[in-house]
């Protein structure tokens, strides 16, 4: 019997300008440009509460990733000496499932405007959720 | 045709002392016990470079939320105001990933000893990531 296995559900969409994951920064901060979070009509309702200026964790599914990686050289560098995946944020790992921190622009129906995300264009959106003081702030 | 669905594998399980979502703590660090994270074979390799004293990222799968609630009040007081559900910490939500800041207390083989973990016992992992400087550390 093999692990158990679950089903995650997009929730929304990428839209960015990176589009190849060579020259896309590795993390938000190190020069992303703004992008739009999608969302598909469903989950609109859960979205009420966001507002311009908040800070939100958002998680995707990095699609074009590969889940048959268990170490890694740390930022595709292979001057970095080799480590588990876990040591790392490569989306190449079992459940390629990314973590960015990133600040609201502006909100508009069904789409977010933020600021700091490295995802590509097109990358699925499976959850959004607040940064809290002491939960994962540091 | 409905949103994108993609299947996620539980890389381990949690073994603590929490069996009862209404009387664990909300969040990791508010009086929640020590706990195991027990991995499946498969990624040992992954693992190997986390070592006691790392503060490490846990996500894993809430199998016991719901996944049809849009909107909560928050920490299930109903004196909150009900809130989207993407503005809170709920388990209750479209994918139901829980996101956990730990300290590594001592390894094990494939064993790792945490703290500060709030989820339930055989709650299954499904990904770590260390905490980066910048990238969500607040």
């Amino acid at each position: 019997m093999g692990p158990a296995r679950y089903e995650v559900a997009s929730i929304g969409t990428v839209r960015s300008p990176l589009t190849d994951r060579a020259t896309a920064p590795k993390q938000g901060h190190e020069g992303s440009p703004d992008a739009w979070l999608e969302f598909v009509p469903g989950v609109l309702e859960g979205l009420e509460d966001i507002r311009p200026g908040d800070q939100v964790i958002v998680l995707t599914w990095l699609d074009r990733a590969r889940r048959d990686v268990l170490r890694t050289h740390p930022r595709d560098d292979l001057a970095n000496p080799e480590v588990g995946v876990f040591s790392t944020r490569s989306p190449d790992r079992p459940n390629p499932i990314g973590l960015h921190l990133v600040e609201v622009l502006s909100s508009d129906g069904g789409r977010l405007r933020v600021r700091n995300l490295e995802a590509l264009d097109g990358t699925p959106v499976i959850d959004l959720k607040p940064v809290l003081p002491g939960a994962l702030d540091g």
